[in-house]
């Protein structure tokens, strides 16, 4: 007799505030038998761990996966394979498997990868994405001010761009997101002053968190010490 | 003796399916005695009013309101005041009021008008946005794939653009979504053709709604007559 097998549902857990889960991923979350996410560093719970701590039921087991922060292929290749692997341990038993990560699962997230590493591993794996409230929106909200009005074009820059990357998105761009800022701020700062944009530009510190740091205005801010998860606004023509 | 005025919270109410509003959204939601929301075209109920239905409680007074379709300054202002008086009229009286609207309540949301129309007439008032989960995390999620990896550079471009928007578009972003599509979707079809990329480029009409509907390779598709909720998502570099 062929069990059938268990679904892996990919979870955004939000930006921070534990309340900003979806009610779909909240009521999926608690009635799973496994809970995945991102093992964190060390000993040190990962973020998607701490937000859904607070709604985790007695019994559920929960499944710390690892993605190393490397460039190595060969390593990640190898740490999401292990980590469909795990999962697919429970799938294959026919019990669900919900992997949660913080913010939205499929904005730079690190489910894209156990997703794809499954389905390609075992095509018949049964896959389903919950979308999340993701780090930009958070971040506005917070501020107070709107992200894109009208016909604003918004542009999203991950972590890894290059300065010229940078300068063209200011011409084509009426509202920028640089994602994750704190290791290239300095020059950031330095490019928006030659624009004359320090004024219109906003930088939240882990929206949402009790920890969530504000900055409206960046004209007195050419060094600040960020952490990883930093995001700055730009309204370049409003 | 003075009251103390309400609350205008700003809730997102997500993409369509009820449950993919926050659990922090529907506990604000819930407890609000007045539930505000743009008004429908003609006696058709409106798209937030329909997602909050299901979450509605007795005796909640529901507050539509008018946002018209129209380019004319005069009239936008005219209606955003009104929406602002409507509104201030319960806050004043200290009972708090939310407004819900599609999508996230920061992009591209009506949310806006009234936010800053009711804070420019009454500066004391005090208005909170919760962040909803906005079309293209949603349509990205239905489809099964990601909307952004590694470090791919995001694109919105809103329904207003010119056909040269669209170009420069194309050659400095990974990923692109053009919302509400529908009037121009044939001419963006044609420049995708052109530039080989209608194999790489997904349609969702609806998403998450129980009308929705997906293309998940528009080759074949020169022309579709869509809804005015359809997003486009177009793959234009790995």
């Amino acid at each position: 007799m062929q069990t059938q097998t268990g679904t892996l549902y990919g979870i955004g857990a939000g930006p921070g505030d534990p309340e900003l889960m979806t009610v779909k991923g909240l009521r999926l979350l608690q009635r799973s038998p496994i809970v995945a996410f991102p093992a964190g560093l060390g000993d040190a719970p990962g973020i998607a761990q701490q937000i859904v701590a607070p709604w985790l039921q007695p019994g559920q087991i929960q499944l710390p996966l690892e993605f190393p922060y490397v460039q190595d292929e060969a390593r990640l290749t190898a740490a999401w394979q292990q980590a469909a692997e795990k999962v697919w341990f429970y799938l294959s038993q026919g019990q669900d498997v919900v992997f949660v990560s913080e913010g939205d699962i499929s904005f730079y997230s690190t489910f894209t990868y156990l997703a794809q590493t499954l389905q390609a591993w075992q095509p018949g794996a049964i896959v389903q994405a919950v979308p999340g409230i993701c780090s930009p929106m958070a971040a506005v909200a917070a501020l107070g001010i709107p992200l894109t009005v009208r016909a604003q074009r918004l542009m999203i820059l991950p972590a890894l761009y290059s300065v010229t990357d940078l300068e063209t998105a200011l011409t084509q761009a009426d509202v920028l997101v640089l994602m994750k800022v704190s290791s290239v701020y300095a020059q950031v700062w330095a490019i928006l002053k030659q624009h004359g944009l320090l004024q219109q530009s906003y930088l939240v510190e882990r929206a949402t968190l009790p920890q969530q740091v504000i900055y409206a205005d960046l004209s007195d801010r050419p060094s600040l010490q960020l952490p990883y998860f930093s995001i700055l606004v730009v309204t370049v023509r409003g």
